[in-house]
């Protein structure tokens, strides 16, 4: 793979190609232009393409077309600009950078601002400089995200790397590194945390983006503190209000629509019902399932859903581009089809539908009607990136046994309370029953165990709480070794046996999600790329992790998004509780809470 | 004047304000807080300041206010971001950096990017040095592009300096220049001239702004190819499909109001009627006279000139604030009442009319009513800016003897034909008288001589030809070493002995304007700074320079604009004919062409 030169190296090209005195290395004729720069839509336009960039967009190219240019006739379609998810973890796709890429690449997604908190938690800065080594060689635009909060709850998780101000800084001055990733720690920054605000500022002083998340309801003081720390964007704004606060603040409103998210609808109200400015409204997924990315899409996916709420296409169009390139400071790289930016183009007959029938990148055609059709490598993660599940030794089902107050015949527990398709759960207090001196929930409580298995350095420690809203009916056990964020191992189960043999299951798979049922393996995938990545096809990870859902659901459970929300049990970041290696956390108040009340 | 401190330097006391832990400098209550990020006007708003920057913007900012806040009641005023002017020459007003900002800060504007185009052709990189060191120690921003195009016209004009690439390349590291100032060499960028794509790639490469200046009405290639090469914006434009299509290409279409143009009421029709997306459209002055800015305002003026066209107020005050601030990169830094940015904001009563009541910047009350309350100390110009009008002696009548070919009795000569209202100039043909060998148009005529008179190597050069439009009707001369855009000196006469004393008046000035007829001096405006700039007061210039443009009525002119048009007459970069220190100039084939057909 050839380096995209910069605007300034290729200028003297495009300027001869705009004059017809050299001939375009591709040329796109009679398209509907899809212009985010002004708003409109412009029929009879041709493209020209050189070197990779775009050299001329009008009304006729003929000047520009020689015997070797490769002439595409549009035929009246509309030319598209690559799409940009404007925050997004690749390793939410279970997936490397690349085969995320060859995933989203057919719905037009040509540009990605990702975040690989992920990896950062179990490998560090090295992690963080695999993937953005990896993403530097696509033929896609692929920027990273600093991991500015690995531990994402200093004090209540223990992950397997720490970073801090110098490695921010330190990775500033790396070439593909957009800014910093969300600033989770909002509490932090609110009380003046000099390490939180020591990241922002380093961030600042390169003139990189500092990336948002403000997990709160509360508009009121600590938002305003939170705006005044300097993030630059939010995407945990979920209803309308979040929306029109963030953007007043001067902050972009990034509205996310992933697997488990469904953010657009109520916030997309304020420029659709409350008229407000679009231009600091931002599409995006942040975390998205291998499944949803082989068959339902990525950014088409959330245009198409944001133009099915009211919005004009072409301002859910520059929601997903020229809106995304400004706040990345890139408007003049990227997210148009305009002289001198990227060639990245889509073209669909349908701005509604949006079926993506060609995507170009970079000047050259990617794929066709849904499907890839350029070669794109894999990369060769090393042996470093694998075998990252150090667990001490295997598990017995008495590493999971959660032993009553002495004398108790019945205890009120903690219960961390699932919500469907929300993010946030619910503190709930349950009455459970006790056998033998064990709590036992019984199949028919609603309520079943959840296990945080430490797997950074191997202490054998083992966390154990209770967890509603699965739906397990059957004797059963689910392991993963996606835990955001810190990504120890969670088991939730409801026998205390599966729920070792779905540990050491993971233990020997070098990690990856797993379903037990009366001591069988129902469904295994494996990421064996620091237990969170498969070094496979998209395709294959996502029948594997439809297999795990599939038994997840064989096991009673119903939720939408099942294993997401599994995996996402460990997010002390998130209220209302969770769980973590050092206990059960109340992510309202930022502390440990006994499981018993 | 203690130098701002950065966000991120700021960020934990801007925090604790917003929190109440620490109480602000000032607060400002119960605004009409006008939103350029959400394009809202939110009534009941309060702005506290801390550090001279926003730290909490919102509905009650009582927790901020301590015993040395000071209080400020809006009582319902409209709150506006300072106004930015988003291309301008300080020069213009002939007054120093600073007597600008002391002008138009009572006008509201808080934020100026500024060309010092014109001394940098007296003086070159150092005169540059000069006024972006006066700039930085303002109480308001002003921002210096760096000037691309000295001489303006290589090979058609010989300024007192050149710079090119490595000059450019140096100044990009100043703390002070953020971009590029207007590239006015459009046929060199469109030819692929390495010297102007060099100093193109420099600005690219630093991560800073390409000024444009597209002079031109052809749309076609060429200016395909210029939009192409680089430059990020345009003034130039006059027509509404200029902006058109400079928006459609992806630059900004940049609507200016100077004291002699007007050409913002026709574009702008491209967003009232057209419909287009406003955020890529920024208003300007480019040039404004020191009587514009002491008797009619500055953005203040133009704003309200946008808001008369039917543009929403909001809307037109994104286009002197937010948008121009993110064409910039600074959008994180000012153009907005928000958390983190600087403190420049104004109050008033009225969004239409658009009086400026209080104006505060980087959080402190500069002006009121009116009338600038803040002390701003002069900068104190060196020596080496000063006696810059170097010629070789003293003129005499006979300097300015055009001799007619032999034996003719009429000739057929080109004449500068001024335009009233507008930059361009025709190129005409007259037939005028010969007496005596002398070609002699005669008062009746309406023709007129003009004289380029090199005063930058004294080299005793004179160059002679005929200009027409002035009106002048008696004996008399206007001299100006004001001469875009190498700054020699400028004549226009009706009699020759006076155009003579004319000069060499401004030769014992060190420089400026000065109108003389029959043998008396008329009006005399000094500009001892590199022969273009007071070291007066704005008020004393406005009113030397009413005085100048009331002595050429006196002597018949009846122009708009008078003097301003005189001073653009060597201006070889705008057709169709101009004169300069090499000879008369046909600017639609950038030809040398000889004064008589």
């Amino acid at each position: 793979m050839t380096a995209l030169k910069s605007w300034a190296d290729t200028a003297p090209l495009l300027i001869d190609t705009a004059m017809g005195r050299r001939k375009a290395d591709m040329v796109v004729r009679n398209g509907r232009w899809v212009n985010v720069h002004s708003g409109e839509i412009i029929p009879g336009t041709d493209v020209a393409i050189t070197a990779g960039r775009f050299a001329y967009v009008g009304p006729d190219a003929a000047h520009t077309i020689g015997p070797a240019t490769r002439v595409i006739d549009a035929a009246g379609r509309y030319l598209v600009p690559g799409l940009c998810d404007g925050h997004m973890h690749v390793e939410s796709g279970m997936v490397t950078v690349t085969e995320f890429a060859r995933a989203v690449i057919p719905h037009g997604t040509t540009t990605m601002f990702a975040d690989p908190h992920e990896i950062a938690n179990v490998l560090g800065l090295p992690g963080v400089r695999l993937m953005h080594d990896e993403a530097m060689g696509l033929p896609v635009n692929a920027f990273i995200q600093m991991p500015s909060c690995v531990p994402s709850a200093p004090g209540l998780e223990n992950p397997g790397a720490e970073l801090g101000p110098a490695e921010v800084q330190e990775a500033m001055g790396w070439p593909n590194i957009i800014g910093l990733g969300e600033m989770m720690n909002f509490p932090g920054v609110i009380a003046g945390d000099p390490k939180m605000l020591a990241e922002i500022a380093a961030t600042q002083n390169a003139g990189k983006t500092v990336g948002g998340h403000y997990a709160s309801p509360d508009l009121g003081h600590a938002f305003h503190a939170y705006a005044a720390g300097g993030p630059a964007d939010d995407h945990e704004g979920t209803r309308r209000e979040d929306a029109i606060a963030r953007v007043r603040q001067g902050m972009r409103a990034m509205l996310r629509l992933g697997s488990a998210w469904y953010d657009v609808a109520a916030q997309i109200k304020a420029v659709t019902e409350d008229g407000l400015d679009s231009r600091n409204f931002i599409l995006c997924t942040d975390d998205s399932h291998s499944g949803t990315l082989v068959n339902e899409g990525h950014m088409n996916r959330v245009v198409r859903h944001a133009i099915a709420q009211g919005l004009k296409p072409v301002t859910a169009i520059q929601m997903a581009s020229l809106n995304t390139a400004q706040h990345f400071g890139l408007e003049r790289e990227l997210g148009s089809i305009a002289p001198g930016r990227r060639a990245d183009m889509i073209l669909t007959s349908n701005l509604v539908a949006l079926p993506i029938e060609m995507v170009i990148a970079r000047g050259k055609v990617l794929a066709e009607n849904g499907r890839l059709t350029a070669d794109i490598p894999a990369f060769a993660y090393p042996a470093s990136a694998r075998n990252s599940v150090n667990m001490k030794r295997d598990l017995t089902a008495d590493d999971f046994a959660i032993a009553a107050p002495k004398g108790a015949n019945e205890v009120t527990a903690r219960v961390i309370g699932v919500i469907e398709n929300q993010a946030p759960t619910k503190a709930l207090e349950k009455r459970l029953k006790v056998a033998s001196g064990l709590v036992d929930a019984g199949l028919e409580s609603g309520v079943c165990q959840i296990a945080l298995v430490e797997r950074h350095r191997a202490t054998g420690g083992v966390v154990n709480a209770f967890v509603s809203g699965f739906g397990y009916n059957v004797d059963c056990a689910v392991a993963s070794t996606v835990a955001h964020d810190s990504h120890h191992m969670i088991v939730v189960g409801t026998n205390r046996s599966d729920m070792a043999m779905a540990a050491n299951i993971l233990r020997k798979a070098g990690g990856g999600a797993v379903v037990v049922s009366g001591g069988r393996q129902l469904a295994l995938v494996e990421l064996p790329i620091a237990g969170l990545m498969s070094d496979e096809r998209a395709e294959i990870v996502a029948r594997k992790a439809e297999a795990l859902v599939q038994a997840m659901k064989d096991c009673g459970c119903t939720l939408n998004n099942a294993y997401m929300q599994h995996s996402l049990l460990a997010l002390v970041v998130i209220p209302e509780l969770r769980i973590s290696d050092v206990g059960l956390v109340d992510v309202r108040s930022f502390e440990k809470v006994e499981l018993f009340v």
